[in-house]
C-alpha cells in the first residue's frame, strides 16, 4: 500500500509539474510580437498553453531523468515534441479534416480565431518545434541535437503521425483488419509517443542498442493509450475529456473497439501495460514514474 | 558578347540540371508504399515532382560549388528547401487561404486529390525537410547537419515564412506602408531565398562572419524576385506563369507594385540585382551562376 501511495503522489506531482512547466516554456518562447504577426503568435499560444495532459513531455522527461539528464533540457524537448502534438490537433480539428468544434474544452482554433490562421499557426508550430531542437539551449552538443531531430523528423512525418493519419482518413471509407488498425495507430498515435521516450534516452546518451527494452515499453503504451483513446471516445463524457466523443462510431469507423469490442480491448490495454512495465524490469526505483505514467494511460477519463 | 553568351548558356544548363535533378531525388526519396499511405505519398509526389522552377535548390548548389561543395550533398540540401517551398504552395492554394485552382499548370492538389489529403500532404512534405536534412546522408558531420536544420527552421517559420504570410493575410484588411511591406516580402520569400543562399555556405563550411556578402545578395534578390513576382501578377499571362493572375489587384492587397507603380517598381528590381551583384565582387568567375541567377530572376515570366 504505501509504495502505491509514493508511486500515486510521484504521478501527480509529475502531472502538475510538467503541465506548469510546458505552459512556462511555450510562454517564455513564444512571445507576442509587436507587428501584423501578432495574431499568429496568438493563435500558437491559444492552441499550445494551457490544455492537455502532456503525456510526451512527461514521457520524456521521466525516460530522461532516469539518466541523469537536467530537468530543464528534457523540458525544452518535451515543449518541441508537445508543439508537433499541438499543430497535428489543430490540423486534424480543421472543418477538412475532423471539423470539430472543442479541443481542451474550448473552441477549437479555427472558430476562435479563423480557418486560414489556423493552419498557419499549426505550421509555424510544426517549424518551431525543429527550431527549438536545433537551437544549442538543448544540447551544445551537435550530435545529440541532429539525433533528437531525427527521432522527432521521422516520428511527424510520412513513416509516422501524418502517415497514420492518412490511414485513418482511409478507415473510414475502407475496411481494415486488426494487424492494419495496429499499424496505423502505431503510427498516427504510437510514432510521437515512442519519440518522446527514444528522445529522453538520446538525451541521457543511451546508445541505440541499448533502448531496446524502451523502444518495447513506448510500443505498448502507445497501443494501450490508443485503445484508451477509443474507450473514452465511445463512453466518455464530452466535458471531462474536453472534446466531443462518440464521433468514431458516428463516422463509422474502425477502431481496436469495433473490431474487439469492449471487454476485450479493456483487457488487452491492461495486458499491454504489464508487459510495458515488464521491459522495465532491469531498472530500479528510477523507473517509478515510467511505470506510474503506463499505469495512468488507461486509468485516464481523458 | 562571348562572355554574356556563356553566362546565358552556364545559366540555361544548370536550371535544366536542377530541375531534372530535383525531380529525380524527389522521386528516389519518395517511393510510393504498399498500404493504405499510397494515397498520401501520390499527393506529395503530384505537388512536388515536375514543376517549379527550383530556385531555391539552384540558388543553394551555385553557392555551394564555389566551396567545392559536392553537387549531391548540395542537392540533397536543396530538396529538402524545395520541400519546405511545396508545402507551402499546398497550404498557401487551399480554399480558406488563397483558393487557388491553377499550379505549375496543373490543378492544386486540394482539387487534384481532396482538402484532407492537401493539408496532410503539406504536413508530411515540411516533415520530410527536416528528415532529409537530419539523415547522415547530407554530411557524415553532424554540427553542418544541424546548422542546415537551423537556417531551414528559422527561415519557414514564425520568424520566416510563416510569420510573412501571416502579415500577407493581414495586408489585405489593413494599409501597409513601403517597410511593413518590405519587412512583410523579407519573411515570406526573401527568408527562405536567403536559407538557400546560407544553407549552401555551411555546407561550404563558410565561417558565419565570411557569409556577410552572401546575405546582402541573398536580401536584394529575395526583394528583386517578389517585384518580378508582383509584375508577373500584374501583367502577366496565366498560360505562362502557370498560375492565376491579376489576383493582388483584384484582392485590392498592397504590394510593391500598389506603393511604387510599375515603372518605379521596375527599376527598383534593376536597382536590387545591380546591388546584389555588386555584393560578389570579392569572387571571380566561380560566382558566374550566382551573378546569372541574379538578374534571370527579374527577366523570367513566370
Amino acid at each position: 500500500m504505501a509504495v502505491t501511495h509514493v508511486t500515486d503522489s510521484l504521478l501527480a506531482d509529475a502531472l502538475e509539474e510538467i503541465a506548469t512547466d510546458v505552459d512556462a516554456l511555450f510562454d517564455a518562447l513564444l512571445p507576442v510580437p509587436q507587428d501584423a504577426r501578432a495574431r499568429l503568435v496568438e493563435a500558437m499560444r491559444y492552441a499550445a498553453i494551457g490544455g492537455g495532459k502532456r503525456i510526451r513531455p512527461l514521457l520524456l522527461r521521466a525516460t530522461a531523468q532516469m539518466y541523469g539528464v537536467d530537468r530543464d533540457v528534457a523540458l525544452r524537448a518535451g515543449v518541441a515534441v508537445e508543439a508537433i502534438h499541438v499543430y497535428s490537433l489543430i490540423h486534424d480539428d480543421l472543418p477538412c479534416m475532423d471539423d470539430d468544434a472543442l479541443r481542451h474544452g474550448k473552441p477549437t482554433l479555427h472558430l476562435a480565431f479563423d480557418e486560414a490562421t489556423a493552419v498557419l499557426a499549426g505550421d509555424a508550430l510544426h517549424a518551431f518545434a525543429f527550431e527549438v531542437l536545433s537551437d544549442p539551449a538543448v544540447r551544445a552538443d551537435p550530435f545529440v541535437r541532429v539525433e533528437l531531430l531525427r527521432a522527432l523528423g521521422e516520428a511527424s512525418g510520412l513513416r509516422g503521425m501524418a502517415g497514420g493519419q492518412m490511414m485513418d482518413l482511409v478507415a473510414e471509407t475502407s475496411h481494415f483488419d486488426l494487424p492494419t488498425i495496429t499499424r496505423l495507430q502505431q503510427l498516427k498515435t504510437g510514432a510521437l509517443l515512442a519519440a518522446s521516450v527514444e528522445m529522453g534516452a538520446i538525451l541521457g546518451h543511451v546508445a541505440a542498442e541499448g533502448r531496446t527494452h524502451l523502444r518495447g515499453y513506448a510500443r505498448d503504451i502507445g497501443l494501450a493509450f490508443q485503445i484508451a483513446d477509443d474507450l473514452i471516445d465511445r463512453e466518455g463524457d464530452a466535458a471531462v475529456a474536453g472534446k466531443a466523443v462518440g464521433k468514431d462510431e458516428a463516422a463509422g469507423k474502425q477502431t481496436f473497439l469495433t473490431l474487439l469490442g469492449p471487454d476485450r480491448a479493456r483487457e488487452q490495454a491492461r495486458m499491454l501495460v504489464d508487459q510495458a512495465v515488464s521491459h522495465l524490469a532491469d531498472h530500479g526505483r528510477e523507473a517509478d514514474l515510467l511505470r506510474a505514467i503506463a499505469r495512468y494511460i488507461i486509468e485516464r477519463d481523458h
